[in-house]
């Protein structure tokens, strides 16, 4: 049961962003740029991101929801599957791997995030922006874990839900939906 | 060394905001929310909440920075000196020690925030509200304190730095300055 009182039907990261819509609105922002936003990474490598950091903190509701939005962006399960293993065995160009290791150590501690990591994602191509966004993505989601599971909220009751909420965020993306769309919150 | 070209003038997070002015505004907004908006915690107390996270997260430059946000508001040294040693031993009112405790335990993982930390707080007087934001702010500088670790951002080089920002935090809060205000960047 949550620590406080949310909306029962709104579970994980949802009703939080309901509760207090004040501090809902830039934590949706910052995330509909950093995810959705022009950038030189894919959106389904950008919720790699995100589900790599959340499996690193352990967060169910959050990597199942990222994991559910990858595999829709990118057509497939083995991906996300193989990054939560391990990132090295990835089918994924040399360049995603090191940012994929970057947002793991991110999750950990910024100060494991060394020269030689950063060194190995520069010479596999990856840009300044690119490895800024990468652990700005990470940070992001080490907020959005912390917040989810801090509160103690309530996972879905049934596993449909991640995908129906995947197909919210890969076609809506992660702005306040407007009234008339509130069928897709579920 | 920073890992990416940053205004070397602009130590900490301030060169980050800068770098990418985009992500930086939605940051500014959901600090200034959570740490100068209204709030039945005052400002000291949820400048004592970003300290106890960045300490906990060994996060240098925000530790320093928050210390000295919260001094200046307090008018002293002891209670910030006092929560980075030992929550318990602060004189400080049950409730806002019991806040802090889930401050500090959220920066390790939001698993560890349990029923009984909480009914700590609710029996100290601590309204769903005021548990909410702490987590947020305590989850908020688990962002901040892996943004500017994971980066490798330079230190300021004169301790004299942290009482130029601690002043403009105090009486400018977290929006970003206006034009002719950039002598307090510094």
């Amino acid at each position: 049961m949550p620590h406080i009182a949310l909306e029962p039907h709104l579970p994980g990261i949802t009703g939080l962003l309901e509760y207090r819509k004040e501090t809902g609105q830039p934590i949706r922002d910052l995330t509909q740029i950093l995810l959705r936003g022009p950038s030189t990474l894919s959106e389904a490598e950008r919720e790699l991101i995100a589900t790599v950091v959340s499996n690193e903190n352990q967060c169910k509701f959050c990597t199942t929801a990222h994991t559910a939005a990858a595999d829709r962006l990118l057509g497939e399960h083995e991906t996300t599957q193989s990054i939560k293993n391990d990132i090295s065995s990835a089918a994924l160009s040399d360049k995603i791997k090191a940012l994929l290791q970057i947002a793991a150590l991110t999750a950990r501690s910024g100060k494991l995030v060394t020269e030689e990591v950063i060194g190995k994602a520069k010479a596999a191509g990856a840009t300044d922006l690119e490895i800024h966004d990468t652990v700005l993505i990470a940070a992001l989601f080490c907020l959005y874990n912390r917040y989810v599971d801090g509160m103690a909220t309530a996972l879905p009751e049934n596993e449909s839900y991640y995908d129906t909420l995947a197909e919210r965020l890969v076609n809506h993306g992660y702005t306040r939906l407007p009234q008339g769309y509130d069928h897709l919150k579920k």
